[in-house]
């Protein structure tokens, strides 16, 4: 009999799943034999067939069970890796991974540990469906064959805004907010904003290591990167204060990839700076959603008072990247060369996504659905660190926990970063390089790999920890 | 009772809606009286409940009848307008141009003779609707999840390319087609592409009336622009020869705003110089998909040998301007670099309209629709071209019919572009201004005004241009 746990903050369907897989994996339920139906299963359990229903789907579109016209779901006969007998983890062949399979860093490895993915059961596509329903109506044709609005729709900023407000102490007119298709198109109009009538390219400074999408956009622009050092608590002043740079790019709620944390001390000093040469600092706030110890720090730009702080977020890491949706705060200064330049730009986001996500966020799933995901990845998070911890805990150094959605992970082995990451796809898990972050190469000794978990469940991230011990040490 | 013309290709809702606003407008169901219920009138007619719930909610929508719980629909009261004795329409009131009240250049107006509008009605809602349910599914669960291929989904892509090539002549490759957002991001990626290393501006040159969103684009690039008068048959390629430009933008099959067709002699002659010049043609099909005599004449992509065109369409004037949804096709010399600039770059389209559209397509709607819609406009384009004949033949000159979705006005009393558009704008009619497609605004001598089609109904027409006589003699 299946049991589910309600108190179990995961949602019943994921919890069926779960437990299904397994008794299909570790032969519970042997290959070819029936499961049970989803109407006895939906009684049994009291959850609506639905529930039962997406549960099953799912199986079936990994693989487990396969679905006969008018008879039912059966057991799918399994592969089991070569050496499962040595494990003997019934739930090795998690395919959570295949949550990737379209990613840009989709590995094809089972065990995948590749950043920013998503878990399919995540997602909450019962009320995607029911709303899009809603949406697609009569009552919005005309919104349907209409330009939205240049800036997005009204009604979606402002719902943002509020989200913003309250979550991150970010403070603006919805005026001010402007929705885009991923940060690196907010980083491109920002570079036309700001370019000097001069032919002379500009500088901008950059976190060392930092975000790459962000350098190529600057680099396309023609924009002089200037590599300014991380250090505990982020990006040193210093060094900023002693370069050219009037403007400089930020991820101070997390750095990425490192994960530090920006103290509040170094936010004002970052903003003396820029009072002081004039400056604009972009504030990339890109997973500020995922912080599983103590208060988030606000954003700068809660904090700015003389309107310096261009402010970016994006629903790709908290909702799906398959949106293509993100949004900046102009600060008021810049608000009039911002209207006057892209005056006679059309929106890139489509107002279906827009109507969607508005629709999400004013019927409060959003919030439900951040508090899920908030809930999920921390006990992911919390099984990396605690199998990392047990399985080689003297032989590495983790960095940038109890944050975000990845970790850095340093292995004193003698090993490469090429030899770290090659060795453990031998053995069908993938994990990421870190030295592509850096600007100035030199900088990064260390061989480390990024690793990242919100695509996976639980037991996927335990036996790919265990096998990235076997492949390293 | 209520007569269906089944052989009219307009869909049953539709003239449920025409006949029922017209019997509400005209006094046939007074004010406050009940409509046929929606059951009754289904049986009678033999169509389906929801077929006449869509008419009926979308007379709710546009406030000619009221949705009372439980009791069913009622006849609202209409404020006619106050010359409505005068030209005695009954449709006078008609509700089309609620269609635009969210484009950019939304008038206000009754008539709203904006360009590039879309008629709600002739949006396929219910197969959106059908399609959206079907896609947002288990089944596509990892790709909700998950980044889109950088340049669209292949397969959208490939479906993209079947349609061009048939209809188009377009030959190429699925990997030189690139999904985008609208034209301007596509001329953005352009303007990238092409951009010279040394700091010196580059130069486009343009049509002399073009499109002014094309220009801005260009100028946001720091391009130096070079104006390129248009003359019978398109852009004047004896002046494109004496500039030094090595790069043109142009939109041959209908010029934009004169609605010139560059025959092929002249397309040939383009390739000839672009050849000679090293020169790019950027190549805007922008609304090709509408001509209502005669064979298109093929893209000039399809005739260029040595891949010197880059070819440009959108979904915006076919389906709509809401799903931002636009695309390009890259000529192989230049593929290679293109991949390298952009290969870092997420797609700015989300999975989601990328696989609408993509079903839309491959399950034949599409096709349908096509028929459908320029049967629609050829009838709106015939009846705005006979009304203007039979009410001001002999005082105004129409410009660049037979294709497209607007025409230009030449009128001959006097009044300037402004006064054109305010007298007629006392009358609650939009029609657009014409100087500002000129970037040598000396050459725009007569004054002209623009006068698209594609949001109005028939009935809308007709009494819009009786306006536009009575304001301007």
């Amino acid at each position: 009999m299946i049991i589910l746990d309600t108190r179990l903050k995961t949602p019943l369907y994921l919890q069926i799943y779960e437990q299904m897989k397994n008794r299909v994996i570790s032969g519970r339920i042997p290959y070819n034999s029936r499961l049970p139906s989803i109407r006895a299963l939906s009684e049994t359990l009291g959850v609506s067939k639905n529930t039962v229903t997406y549960a099953y789907r799912q199986l079936c579109a990994e693989g487990y069970v396969t679905n006969r016209e008018r008879s039912g779901f059966y057991a799918q006969k399994l592969e089991y890796p070569q050496d499962r007998g040595i494990t003997g983890d019934p739930k090795e062949d998690g395919a959570g991974s295949s949550g990737q399979a379209d990613s840009p860093g989709f590995s094809g490895c089972r065990y995948d540990f590749h950043y920013g993915s998503i878990n399919p059961l995540d997602f909450p596509l019962n009320t995607w469906r029911k709303l899009s329903n809603k949406i697609i109506s009569p009552a919005h044709l005309n919104k349907m064959v209409s330009y939205p609005d240049s800036s997005g729709e009204p009604e979606l900023r402002t719902a943002i805004l509020r989200y913003l407000n309250i979550s991150r102490g970010v403070n603006c007119r919805p005026g001010q907010v402007v929705l885009c298709s991923g940060t690196q198109q907010c980083l491109n109009l920002v570079c036309r904003l700001l370019k000097p009538d001069s032919t002379a390219p500009a500088s901008v400074a950059m976190e060392d290591p930092g975000y790459d999408g962000a350098r190529v956009v600057f680099e396309n622009n023609s924009l002089n990167i200037i590599p300014v050092p991380v250090e505990k608590g982020g990006i040193r002043i210093r060094d900023l204060e002693n370069s050219p740079a009037r403007l400089v790019y930020i991820t101070p709620s997390r750095q990425f990839p490192t994960g530090e944390i920006m103290p509040i001390r170094r936010r004002l000093k970052l903003l003396e700076w820029a009072a002081r040469t004039k400056a604009v600092i972009i504030e990339d706030d890109y997973d500020s959603e995922f912080r599983y110890t103590g208060n988030p720090i606000p954003a700068i730009q809660s904090i700015d008072t003389k309107g310096q702080v261009i402010y970016m977020g994006t629903f790709s890491r908290s909702l799906s990247p398959a949106l293509r949706m993100s949004y900046m705060v102009i600060p008021t200064p810049l608000l009039a060369s911002f209207r006057q330049i892209f005056q006679r730009y059309n929106t890139v986001v489509p107002w279906m996504e827009q109507k969607l996500v508005e629709t999400f966020i004013k019927e409060g799933h959003w919030e439900k659905h951040l508090r899920r995901i908030r809930l999920a990845n921390k006990k992911r998070h919390d099984t990396l660190i605690a199998s990392i911890h047990s399985t080689m805990a003297d032989k590495v150094r983790i960095i940038g926990k109890n944050a975000g959605l990845h970790i850095l992970l340093e292995i004193d082995n003698g090993f490469s970063e090429e030899e770290l990451i090659s060795s453990v796809r031998r053995k069908g898990v993938a994990v990421g390089p870190v030295s592509r972050y850096w600007i100035d190469r030199e900088r990064c000794k260390i061989p480390m790999v990024l690793i990242g978990y919100s695509g996976m469940d639980s037991a996927e991230i335990e036996a790919g920890v265990m096998r990235l011990k076997k492949a390293w040490f």
